[in-house]
């Protein structure tokens, strides 16, 4: 399974460092465009956190609970944990009668700078809603509430995740390969970069008025292009893409250096995996391949923030900059 | 240039993620040991600063400026800009009759917890001491009271990065390859992975009673086992394996993936780069040849602490784990 070289670090006319991996485009008649192993296995990570939503929507427990569309946004994201995400975390648990303590993502200090300062110079402690999973989570709870299933949300053969994995099977076209605990305490189950593409197509070439599922995916994708910042936060490459796409394409990165689109005016998915886990690459790399497929204009800024032709030192000198290897869009 | 895969990220039964990359163990005979190209061309980046501390102390320049053993250390120090660090080059630079606008390698947001936050949640700005590089300008503003140069220390053609040059290159045994900007604006000299490990070498077998360069090689790697807090800072890889290994050994992480070894006892040098540039797996890397080469206790809570056999998620649930990669180590 060898992952195709994709972005490079170039410093004083020497290329310094490589990140290889894999990535599929995949249309309406199947893969596209390939780079390194259409087949490599791969967890998802946070990356089909849409996926693990989908039953939230189609059984009718996200209606059933009056969820709004910022709430479907809070259920795909891995949010920066500021203030704006835990107030509306806290607030949707309160709804439903639930506390910090039903959740089972466990605790961490936040992205956010702000917050994280607060935590690093405080006694305070972070709680679940810290947690970057915790919409995800507050997603678990809801569909609970529907399923009527115990508090242990997270296990293997919990309802909540058995209706993920047969989603989660379906929309992939796959058997999962595995499955591993995510840092959240979820299940994430393994797929080939391929099927996570086609996973992203069906997104994409999803109709309102088509299946349950269908119209629950639309649903998804378009509570995560009309609040960027819910799905991860400011300065963070998720919130930044969706903005300059100006809600046409959703994107979502998953830890260990995974990224995905959903392209619906194309009606495409793009799925890839940096095979080193990095997520500077990962970046990188879905910019490019956005530019790529036309749905990113190569003049906006967040390109040059994201691939940076030009990269600078403290003192503002040029240093060298990142490219995309030879072959790679 | 093929790197051989040396640290392997694993969950749920699956290799998630796979850093590649090159390392040298190099004895009195020669190379000893070598995965992947012993020949790729690399930037040692920071981990080379002993051998940039080369001509402040074979000049007599640090003698007569009435340096200690500490600004040695910080001389070859990537520290985290704590009070301890900034305090000391504040002093330092003072003693020389200079001020922070002496320096040249800019201004960045210190590493360490407490620094950061003051930064991140105040109006004030950081200054150049907070720099991580401080302590090698220091040197090189030391180096350039002696050699009478002018106040650009940093430019390729400057007297001090010319001594520096000569240096590293009698050193390493290398014409350089190239040479690139740091970050801290310092020019950084290309070599052969081969050649950072030849260097070390060269260190590790230094006699205080020999060669003018051979003693300053001494004096420098003791500083760096003398002062481990100052080489880097509390929390930091090299801080806590150079204290692990009990004041034998002297180690210097360097970005891009870069760390190298100094083994007076076994006269050997080790240098080894990650190629997508990640220190997670520079750390883990150094850590298993150190204790590959028996300079470091695999029983020691560092060697979890840096290859992590089992990692654990934000609940405690153990998710999966570093391992070394099949023919590393």
């Amino acid at each position: 399974m060898a992952p195709q070289s994709l972005i490079e670090l170039w410093r004083g006319g020497l290329c310094e460092s490589i990140h290889a991996g894999h990535a599929v485009v995949y249309g309406p008649q199947g893969a596209e465009m390939v780079w390194g192993q259409a087949d490599a296995v791969i967890f998802p990570r946070s990356s089909c956190k849409m996926i693990q939503a989908l039953p939230l929507v189609e059984s009718g427990a996200a209606d059933a609970a009056g969820l709004a569309e910022r709430h479907l946004a809070l259920a795909c994201a891995s949010h920066s944990g500021a203030a704006l995400h835990t107030k509306a975390v806290a607030a949707w648990l309160s709804d439903l009668g639930l506390a910090d303590e039903d959740l089972r993502c466990g605790a961490h200090v936040p992205r956010d700078p702000e917050a994280r300062c607060h935590f690093t110079c405080t006694e305070d402690k972070p709680c679940q809603i810290h947690n970057n999973c915790s919409g995800k989570h507050s997603g678990f709870l809801t569909l609970n509430r529907h399923l009527k299933g115990g508090s242990e949300y997270v296990e293997i053969d919990h309802p909540v995740q058995r209706a993920v994995r047969a989603a989660f099977e379906e929309v992939t076209g796959e058997i999962v390969a595995g499955w591993g605990v995510d840092g959240c305490s979820a299940p994430n189950f393994a797929c080939t970069v391929e099927a996570l593409a086609r996973a992203m197509q069906f997104f994409a070439a999803a109709k309102p008025e088509g299946s349950l599922r269908e119209n629950a995916a639309v649903r998804l994708r378009r509570a995560m292009v009309a609040f960027p910042e819910l799905v991860a936060g400011e300065e963070r490459a998720c919130t930044k893409l969706m903005r300059a796409m100006g809600g046409k394409v959703a994107v979502k990165v998953g830890a260990e250096g995974v990224f995905v689109a959903i392209l619906p005016e194309q009606k495409r998915g793009v799925a890839l995996k940096i095979a080193d886990g990095t997520t500077r690459a990962s970046e990188a790399a879905i910019t490019a391949i956005l530019v790529y497929l036309g749905a990113l204009d190569p003049a906006h800024p967040v390109v040059e923030e994201l691939l940076p032709k030009v990269q600078r030192n403290w003192r503002g000198l040029e240093t060298g900059g990142m490219r995309r290897a030879e072959g790679f869009c």
